[in-house]
């Protein structure tokens, strides 16, 4: 058997053609991946600027006035300032550039304001208030590499660098294909001997959070020609493809010889538990991923095994998950598979969900993330375990 | 100053339109909001079925045949079996249904075909390899409630079910605007005085991570009379509105006045460092969120005290993010504002951007979450801090 990390680093040593670029508008860039570095431009702020509504003076003036200076003038944010006249102060407000000679801001709530004067309270120290040019980016900084994902707070230092908009990967296009003679639509009458397909769903859902678009090819017709023909068709159209069930050994398969015919295909049985049977190759020059046509084993294996590759097919750089470490509220004895317990987060400690049997998709419905169990490894009630939160796999 | 409990309940305890509902397809359905509960209709699987590719066997039968029996027909998956015949096996396949009278499957590798034969080497026990029918699911059983956020799994669970449409919340639609003279759009040239609006990318980068649809109302104009136009409209087109700045006690607010003659306006000081001011209030009896104009304390805010709202408008259960406590590689006082310090994984601890003034957003895009500091609690290295990844708040 092959073991996980194994398994993982075999995906990523694939060749596979790159992403292709785009540009798009800032606005719409959440969740995107960075196709090139993002150097600083600009210093920010650009000036030394006021961090308070109060009154900009310099201190020097301040003290030897005795604390009250004549208002010579009104800096609102937005406006170049002139000089501050000497000996005098200059109304001010927060994000305001800070007139050239001050070299404090007294807050307003510190003076009082009367008959065109200021009385200061409490005395600034020099730099007081100020936020200093180029305080938060100077120009030439790194900002974000390539293989970076953005999330809303990028987005908003790329927007305070100007760019309105960037370059990024083009979203990696994904076919989506079950297989199994007894898988029925959801909305469709079942029969006898027959189930509903639920990884079309939970694949399609995963991949979409992911960043990727989805290309639904369905449920695999029970007919060599005909799925080569679908397989030729979603090899142009997506740039990999994602299949769940029908790489197995078993006879009925008939995805199998067709991926072979196109392309290559490994069949690998990971010390992964739940999952096990894992296949990769190619079709048609594209990259396959065949997972298990168990819904829980599908599941657990998309995240561990093939979330990594396709991260970075999409250009991005590696982001495994920030585990929680947590105590147990459990105790599971090893295996000579690496488990993956599903978990609930409860009183900053993490439960199971009852039955872990591969056969309950309830498990995963019903749990917020993986504890992950290394090979053979027990884990007992109170032990701190790697648990990994759904949302922290997106 | 209000605590950050506190303010996080008065926003809870504001009345507003409960979101509509709308019926959609379930493999659109990632990240939206189910608007009832779902029970079970069917069980899963169905009947009982195989676990493995192999031969369903009558166990006492194979026994009293000393482990040979002739297979007298072939099962594959999404067919409904006639019964075993007596002293016989059937090849079968993994999700096949059992014919009725076996009670048990053989691994195929665990056998050898023969001359239409199989010879079992290793025996069954009786439910060997068989997934008892509603191992999964029992008709009747709550699946999922209202007010649950749709996960890719969850989508599966609901296939499961013959589920092919189901009824979410609309997504809520959330007005954004941001104040300021001194703002400039990205894209643009930007002049002495000025610079680049930043806070309308990550409130926008956000308010769509939360499943939300942003109405973009730019930046407001320098006038009372547009202001209340703009806010009339946004009102009428959206169900909240998210403002960055302009609610402050600066003279320079125009939005203040305007917000007070359309609604309603509460100015607080939140004792949350970054942060501190917030608005919370109505225009035209649509809910208005008032974040700081600094870019950190609007994005910290926003996360903190404006999310467990927003989701609570989405029809959402409570949802915290999930925490993991991690040694703190840092040290730091505490003080007398619940703290939320930008902190990086590393080697399973956290450790701090450099610099935590709230001036500096660069922070937010150098870490990956947040360390929540309770008021008065020094922090010293090797402490386990509470660590909230950013995408734990989705």
């Amino acid at each position: 058997m092959l073991q996980v990390q194994e398994a993982i680093e075999r995906l990523l040593s694939a060749s596979f053609e790159g992403p292709e670029c785009e540009r798009i508008d800032l606005l719409q860039a959440t969740g995107r991946v960075l196709a090139e570095d993002v150097v600083a431009v600009l210093n920010v702020p650009p000036a030394d600027n006021s961090a308070m509504d109060g009154y900009a003076v310099r201190v020097e003036d301040a003290r030897a006035a005795g604390g009250t200076l004549p208002v010579s003038t009104r800096v609102p944010a937005g406006q170049a300032p002139s000089p501050l006249k000497p000996g005098t102060a200059a109304r001010i407000f927060t994000g305001a550039e800070i007139p050239p000679g001050a070299d404090a801001v007294v807050m307003q709530e510190n003076c009082d304001a009367e008959d065109g004067n200021v009385i200061i309270r409490q005395m600034p120290e020099p730099g007081q208030n100020i936020r200093p040019r180029a305080q938060d980016i100077a120009a030439g900084d790194a900002l974000l590499p390539a293989g970076h994902r953005l999330r809303p707070q990028d987005m908003g230092l790329l927007a305070s660098q100007g760019l309105g908009t960037i370059n990024v990967y083009r979203r990696v296009r994904a076919a989506v294909l079950s297989t199994g003679d007894e898988l029925v639509e959801p909305g469709k009458p079942v029969g006898p001997g027959q189930i509903y397909n639920s990884n079309r769903y939970t694949m399609t859902g995963l991949l979409q959070d992911w960043g990727m678009d989805v290309v639904d090819l369905g449920v695999a017709p029970d007919d060599p020609a005909r799925i080569e023909a679908l397989f030729r068709e979603a090899a142009e159209a997506a740039d990999v493809l994602v299949c769940s069930g029908g790489v197995s050994v078993g006879e009925e398969d008939h995805v199998k010889p067709v991926v072979e015919k196109l392309g290559s295909l490994d069949l690998w049985r990971i010390a992964i538990k739940p999952g096990k049977p894992f296949a990769f190759g190619s079709v048609c020059g594209k990259p396959f991923i065949g997972l298990p046509g168990n819904p829980v084993s599908g599941f657990v294996t998309l995240l561990i095994i093939g979330r990594p590759f396709l991260f970075r097919m999409q250009g991005m750089a590696a982001s495994p998950p920030i585990p929680a470490w947590l105590p147990a509220r459990f105790n599971t004895p090893g295996s000579s598979r690496e488990g993956y317990l599903r978990a609930r987060y409860t009183d900053g400690g993490v439960e199971l969900f009852g039955n872990q049997s591969s056969g309950v998709l309830m498990s995963t419905s019903r749990s917020d993330g993986l504890v992950r169990q290394p090979v053979d490894t027990d884990i007992a009630e109170g032990d701190r375990v790697e648990f990994l939160p759904y949302a922290s796999f997106n």
